[in-house]
């Protein structure tokens, strides 16, 4: 089946306090969407990609194709002010009778293996959901205070968030709404349930400067 | 108020793939206990450590201790099967009228703010529990599926898990429970309402081998 990736990344991501977005910073010498563009492309070679940026920085995405990819596997588009706008934009280009994977630009080191099975699993049942488990002990607050909860019924969510472009393509046509904070819930206010798949702890987000230094220490290994 | 540290490390470790217990691995080369328990003597003076270690590894702890620590403010006991029964040992050095921590070996990037930070909510309150929110989207696990979550609402759970020696004595007397899986739900169980304080989230369990390499960035940053 068809396969898009829509990489967001349309984040100005001030909170690095660093001068760039963090989706440009450098992880051995090359930024990191170098690296989360790579796996995409690297786990099917008839998948395209379609790169959210966000406006001011769509020429900066554009070079580093030009240095290092194939260009006509991918296409820049703007990001909005939310996440949902930044993959609703992405969804204009989509391709029908896909299978639309919808990742976190800074969730860098993405493995082909957890592609694969987002990708199997979505055509199979429409909806693959890449989800862990605390390693730690969890409470969930409650009016009267906190409680314990069991551990193994909570799930850590990550990305790729990957749907039958014939469910995701209708979902995102909905108003946003503030508890839209992944694709599973836009897919999940449409009415359709969402399937999880075995995700993995190594596929961290980058939101800290040290989380670069880790990400170096993940790679290596 | 009388402080005292059990410091849990009873676990052989078998998951890391190594032959001697992960509390034992060597970080930046120093074991990684050296770590916790130098968090713990710097945060308080007069603050008393229980380090409760696998019957066969007491000898190695020992060698730890007198190789960088002050012998006077450091005592050894043995571990049991369950975490439980662990720091039941470990409760049977506690002083009375103690505020005690029970704190993973394992974690050992604790920092003395958080120590602090627990000390003085047990003061207040008899239990201070360090917690964190995911950075990631959560999903519970339901009986038909799986459905979004609050973030806000969840709360990953580390330790130092500290309470009034009051509360924590006679909690432990309890019989021992499946879902005992720290502290904090044993004073549940016995009818007490723990109090969250914000942890770290740089507080990590070593629980992988690439943890270590992780934990060396962490150490230096």
């Amino acid at each position: 089946m068809k396969k898009n990736a829509i990489i967001v990344a349309g984040g100005s991501g001030i909170r690095m306090g660093s001068s760039i977005p963090k989706q440009f910073m450098l992880l051995n010498e090359k930024p990191l969407l170098y690296y989360t563009i790579k796996a995409f492309l690297d786990a099917y070679e008839d998948l395209q990609i379609i790169l959210v940026l966000p406006l001011d920085y769509t020429d900066m995405g554009q070079e580093i194709i030009d240095a290092y990819f194939d260009k006509s596997r991918i296409r820049i588009t703007a990001g909005g002010d939310t996440r949902f706008q930044s993959v609703k934009n992405g969804l204009a280009l989509v391709e029908d009778e896909a299978i639309v994977f919808v990742h976190d630009g800074v969730r860098c080191l993405v493995s082909k293996e957890l592609i694969h099975r987002c990708y199997e699993q979505a055509v199979e049942t429409g909806t693959a959901v890449p989800a862990i488990t605390s390693r730690d002990s969890i409470r969930v607050i409650t009016e009267e205070g906190n409680e314990a909860f069991d551990r193994n019924k909570v799930k850590l969510i990550q990305t790729p968030q990957t749907f039958h472009s014939k469910i995701l393509l209708p979902a995102f046509q909905i108003d946003y709404k503030d508890k839209f904070t992944d694709e599973a819930t836009v897919v999940e206010a449409f009415g359709i349930n969402v399937s999880l798949v075995e995700g993995e702890e190594d596929n961290i987000k980058i939101t800290r400067p040290v989380d670069l230094l880790i990400a170096g220490q993940l790679l290596k290994h």
